[in-house]
């Protein structure tokens, strides 16, 4: 290994050693020196910052490997620049790729999921280290070759929107079982890790619910953190992408918005004082029977069987529970927020799955969209129960328009879209943001609507610029002259 | 003037003297004589497709003019490609603006709104003829300086962005009357004809209304028209610009994505027959009532008495209602359609000039966000009694951080969200599509929260990243050991 400053090489093969690797790790001073002990045809991986910095490290290599190395970049890269890099070190022979790798920390120990691209040949040589690295699961090691070009950086930037997606959901299950259920800490450690029991079960359910055990001396550290996020760029590029090849990604929009809006601290408690959210008194919520149900409502065969019960009356109980506390015993095993989470997240991988097919085949990548979801179900931060399902809805149909109506999801939208309405309508009523649910049941009821408001949308296009229609009952281009 | 098909020059400049235009108009076959016979230093305008058309005439015409002279282009195009080309033409001394125009073809006849930028020097030469051809509003022409560079292509872009906003939130409107109200095109007429003399009187109000009257044979054409929505660039490019500027416009992001669902025609067709709605049983519609009540509910006087009258029962009389039709005399007045309308409208245009304001600090273009409403109140799409409303907000405050908490605005959506909360959740209980709607409430609802769930957001970064998180009891980056 190398890296700019000496010390932190020093300082990695001294903690290597002293964790049993021996002289398995090399550190070297100069970039020279590591590269040439390196075995030909070398192959080199650098995790550095994206942009110039990778432009930087590059042109360092270049001069020092010959013709048939390999270069790989395993940080989350701009998927263009990685096809630039491709093209101009392609003219002095050497092979180049760009791999997305997602894990966190606990990757980077036990094993990440990864996503390279580029040159086939340049994936072969390098596949069976991969394939030992990598985080493994129960359908084989969390690595698969990506296709050609940016392939690779392209699925790990989506990777990263969906990863938005569910961080948003979360929070706003959070936010409701908080806000409007006044669940406590405790209580809400104790959902998150129900939750992972059940058909939500993932690594971001996982340490949601560690995260509600950690103490500061007497406080939940949770509630000392500053309700402010940060990001880097990914989640960004997705929205940027999605809009360039005209796939809506509405959950992930709403994710990145919220965590823009997070950011304008100082404008929100200005705002707080002078815009109003509902009067408290018109909506009330029995605290105490909705924490009792939240917790009865995780146990999820028995909100099935209550759910098939209630199936028909959800969404009149959910009203008339709005207004009379006394109806609400019946209400949230039916309207569960497990429930709601599991239908939002099945309408935010329909959209990056969807926006990962667009871009596949705009760039000829031959994507394999089961092999993607399967190389997400361990090492990863979207790592979950619930990708298997994915890879066997493609592997079913791997041309199937959309993950709504594969068979299995259609049928588990069809049994919990209600829920996911009741709960965005209670929400909506307690004046608690719940952006991503909202766009996710707006897509849901977007997508399966055989006829749509756009017709009005085409006809003010045509008044206003002449832009022309088409019609339902005859083939062509019509114009009507409407200010006539 | 001078077009590349000859016949399209001698048919503009025989129509023209038709029209009793006589000599004023002079037409070219060759470029260089239609250059040739222009005033020194001469000013060129030109209305061609955007990008590589844009570029061609450019070369045309770069040979024939001399230093001082000025193109300006008016169409559609990307503030970047203006910006590259005024570098490149000012190496040979030519003078170059990118203006906006807008108004479709109404605005080409009767004066359009137009937004030039560039350099000041090359706006001032042609201030005379733009404020004389521009349309006139009661607080001068809709015209004025923008910025440097490609400002008035950036601003004509979010004029854009904010119109596709403005035509969803029209669509989901017309969709909830005609699909939850049983509204007939009369009806819808009628409807729409009297919003446009209340506070929402713009001319896409305007001409939605007369869109309802068109015949052909027995039919109304808008029930022949295709539900399937096209679009040019700007709508794509105010979304990316918005995610590069982390600005929040989820209005204008539902419109983007409702545009390109509607294009999904034959997926929602096979979709419609997979995926339920809710069940219609479940929420019950007094439709002769409904048509009467939103008939009521337009007169404006009426409903904002109405309205201080229900404040505070408005949610709770919507639930009741939508299990309880015979309570249904109640609703509409106070929850009225016109009333989320115009909260919804707030929000979006909150969005788009701050986005405005966003990118003109980082292209340091010094933008007067008032004049900008201003030249928007005549000519344009986006026309409306409104923006004389948002030039005086900006006249109070020129850098007021949101619209939002303008006093004015704030004081009607304190008055207005409760309509909004309650016609968003009519619509998710009738399986009626509301992505704009929705997404204008929940920006509302998260902006006005001094805390928001994204503490545990934070949390999450730093359990699988080492992000780090800000505490809110002492300053300073924290970061936790969560796993052990």
């Amino acid at each position: 290994m190398w890296n700019r400053s000496h010390e932190k090489t020093v300082a990695t093969v001294d903690r290597a050693k002293a964790e049993g690797l021996g002289d398995k790790l090399v550190g070297f001073e100069q970039m020279a020196d590591m590269v040439a002990s390196l075995q030909k045809p070398r192959a080199v991986i650098m995790l550095v910052q994206a942009g110039r910095p990778v432009d930087a490290v590059i042109a360092g290599l270049a001069d020092l490997l010959e013709p048939g190395d390999l270069i790989i970049d395993g940080g989350n890269e701009m998927y263009t620049n990685t096809q630039r890099r491709q093209a101009e070190l392609a003219k002095k022979g050497l092979l180049y790729m760009g791999m997305g790798v997602s894990g966190g920390e606990e990757g980077a120990r036990h094993g990440p999921s990864m996503m390279p691209g580029g040159p086939r040949e340049a994936y072969e040589r390098v596949k069976p280290i991969l394939e030992k690295v990598s985080a493994q699961s129960d359908s084989g090691p969390c690595v698969t070759y990506i296709g050609e070009g940016g392939a690779g950086n392209y699925v790990k930037m989506i990777h990263n929107g969906i990863e938005y997606g569910d961080m948003q959901l979360i929070a706003e299950a959070y936010d409701i079982l908080k806000n409007v259920g006044g669940l406590s800490n405790e209580e809400l450690h104790t959902t998150f890790a129900e939750w992972n029991s059940s058909e939500l079960e993932s690594y971001l359910i996982e340490i949601t619910a560690t995260i509600f055990t950690k103490k500061d001396g007497a406080d939940f550290i949770v509630d000392k953190i500053l309700d402010k996020t940060g990001q880097k760029g990914t989640g960004r590029w997705t929205i940027q992408e999605a809009a360039e090849h005209g796939i809506p990604v509405p959950t992930m929009s709403a994710a990145l918005d919220a965590r823009n809006l997070s950011a304008l601290l100082d404008e929100r408690k200005a705002a707080s004082k002078l815009l109003n959210g509902p009067n408290p008194d018109n909506v009330h919520v029995d605290k105490v029977a909705l924490v009792k149900q939240v917790k009865a409502a995780v146990r999820i065969n028995q909100i099935k069987r209550r759910d098939k019960r209630c199936t028909g009356w959800v969404l009149c109980v959910c009203f008339v529970f709005l207004c009379s506390p006394s109806h609400a015993s019946c209400l949230f095993p039916c309207a569960s927020l497990a429930f709601q989470l599991y239908a939002a997240k099945i309408c935010s991988y329909a959209q990056g799955m969807n926006l990962i097919r667009a871009a596949g085949k705009v760039n000829d990548w031959k994507l394999n969209l089961g092999e993607i979801a399967r190389i997400w179900k361990g090492g990863c931060i979207i790592r979950a129960r619930f990708l298997d399902r994915i890879k066997t809805a493609y592997d079913r149909s791997a041309d199937i328009a959309s993950l709504l109506i594969d068979p299995e999801f259609a049928a588990e939208m069809n049994e919990r879209h209600s829920a996911l309405r009741s709960v965005v309508v209670l929400a909506i009523g307690k004046g608690v943001s719940v952006g991503a649910f909202s766009a996710s049941l707006a897509y849901y009821d977007t997508y399966r609507r055989d006829r749509l408001p756009a017709n009005l949308t085409q006809a003010q296009r045509d008044f206003f610029g002449a832009h022309t229609y088409e019609r339902t009952d005859k083939e062509g281009s019509f114009h009507t002259e409407w200010a006539q």
